[in-house]
């Protein structure tokens, strides 16, 4: 029914709500290959260990939650299937307007209201839809590999914005020094920028700097600096060392100044995209027709993108239509 | 002007619309290390050779274009740069609220309108930016790799809604047979689910007849049937042929009712989207402090998001506030 997004979900998510909020949301993301699933799969051993109750979405179309994994892996998940106190959830809408990020949030907030301790979304990339969903997530890691060549440098762009917490995984594999050290850098450069005083000298400086190890778990006074832990998930090392860091992360979330803008600041945007679509929905449902229209014309050149869109809202917006 | 999407810029790209709708749109899109940009490159030269004027945006961060790559990418494209019939534009808004694809969009236009016979798109990945950039595109050529494992899987979801024709590059690897084949069946799992005729029968049939090369350059009939093309971009091969299964594309998108039909349907997708952007924009002007407020009373769980949302939409349109 929430995916579906029928008449009536939208009563169904309002009567939920008050029963979320005491999930502990976590990110789970990276390019394919990179062992998000068999990391996934060693968090939830270690959160039903400690009892709690997990859920996980799989937004990730590699991931053996989402159905689109090798044999393997899938028998390897079976038994969380059967866990009680583990609830999966594949989300398949990817490709429509909006429609993945849209329903993900929606199932991420009934998992929330279902009593979930920790919801994890895993996710692959960092697109639209993967800032999207990780904007709700608290505490999201990001799952690097070495030796994927540019992956580091393809995820750079959007990567500082999602990552609390860097799992380098694969590590006993070659190149992992390089791996730890290009995220290093590029975190230490991010600060710089973010700091704003980034003279040459002073960035030059950070360079030599980030040779150096970060703190164990990112905290550095009221500031957040994402730590890289080194893990190899296939035989369950680092995994909770990367599990103190994500819970360090969450203290911090709710201890800090910063934590608490940020929680703030990612709801803002939150809301902001939820009513980026419902005014489409409202605007697609009273003047569809117009729209079309409008394609139409456009279409046949009459007129352009942007004088239509304008002509659109306004015509949205008057009133006695 | 157009990025910085500052008062004025509507205008300008109003003024400019007449003059676009002639340039060929070409997105190359593909996982990071697939070798897009040296499958650009090519389609750079074999382009200019036939004193087509040429322009790239580069939407993906590992594009030696958008100036992610490593040193001797960068070489290599040197000449591209110096060349006076070839423009380049990196785009790197990624991150914000919907302006990757929207600033995308308006610089495709304006390249358009600067007189490019072709303008390439390049992106990295299948998510929700590279579907809005891919829709633009007349003719979207997905490059895949032997040997990348995951890749083909990640692209799955929504690979087969942005893909007119598939380059398998760097065929000269081992395991390329196999990737071949992997797309070729996807191609006619895609088909059979599209056509809904899709009897467990008539899925096996169609599973046997996979195995066989599809058409050299997808025209069906009516129909478009994304080809399968073997290259090595390195070496310069296959990208004749690619070159051609492109341009065989764009005439069945113009000759033939489904592709009419096709750029139509793309188009009012593209409208839509510019609206909800135009829409929000809209409301941020009107209503900033209402929205404020409302995130603040989300924040303090006062109210849920879905109600808070339907009261913003409802502001929005109420005449006289």
């Amino acid at each position: 029914m929430v995916d579906d997004r029928i008449d009536g979900h939208l009563d169904v998510l309002k009567d939920l709500y008050p029963h979320t909020g005491r999930g502990w949301i976590v990110g789970v993301t990276g390019n394919p290959g990179a062992g998000k699933s068999t990391l996934t799969d060693r968090l939830i051993t270690l959160w039903r260990n400690e009892q709690k109750r997990v859920a996980v979405v799989a937004v990730d179309p590699t991931s053996p939650y989402s159905g689109g994994a090798i044999l393997g892996d899938r028998i390897r998940m079976q038994r969380h299937f059967d866990d009680p106190g583990v609830f999966i959830r594949s989300v398949a809408t990817r490709g429509a307007l909006g429609g993945l990020s849209r329903s993900a949030v929606d199932i991420v907030r009934v998992l929330d209201a279902w009593g979930a301790d920790v919801v994890i979304v895993e996710t692959v990339g960092v697109g639209q839809d993967e800032l999207e969903v990780t904007r709700m997530a608290h505490s999201t890691v990001v799952v690097a590999a070495p030796g994927m060549g540019d992956d580091v440098q393809a995820a750079k762009a959007g990567i500082l914005e999602c990552a609390d917490v860097f799992g380098v995984n694969k590590a006993d594999r070659e190149g992992v020094d390089a791996t730890v050290r290009d995220l290093e850098l590029m975190i230490a450069l991010g600060r710089k920028m973010i700091d704003s005083r980034g003279a040459q000298q002073r960035l030059a400086d950070e360079h030599g700097a980030a040779a150096q190890p970060t703190t164990p778990c990112g905290g550095a006074g009221d500031e957040w600096v994402p730590p890289v832990v080194r893990c190899i998930a296939t035989r369950n090392e680092g995994i909770s060392q990367l599990a103190e860091c994500l819970v360090a992360h969450r203290q911090w979330l709710t201890a800090s100044r910063v934590g608490a803008a940020r929680v703030q600041q990612r709801l803002g945007d939150q809301i902001r995209n939820q009513m980026r679509d419902a005014l489409l929905d409202a605007a697609t449902r009273d003047i569809g027709p117009l729209i079309d229209g409008a394609v139409a014309s456009v279409a046949s050149r009459q007129i352009d993108p942007y004088s239509a869109c304008e002509q659109l809202v306004a015509a949205f917006r008057r009133p006695g239509r």
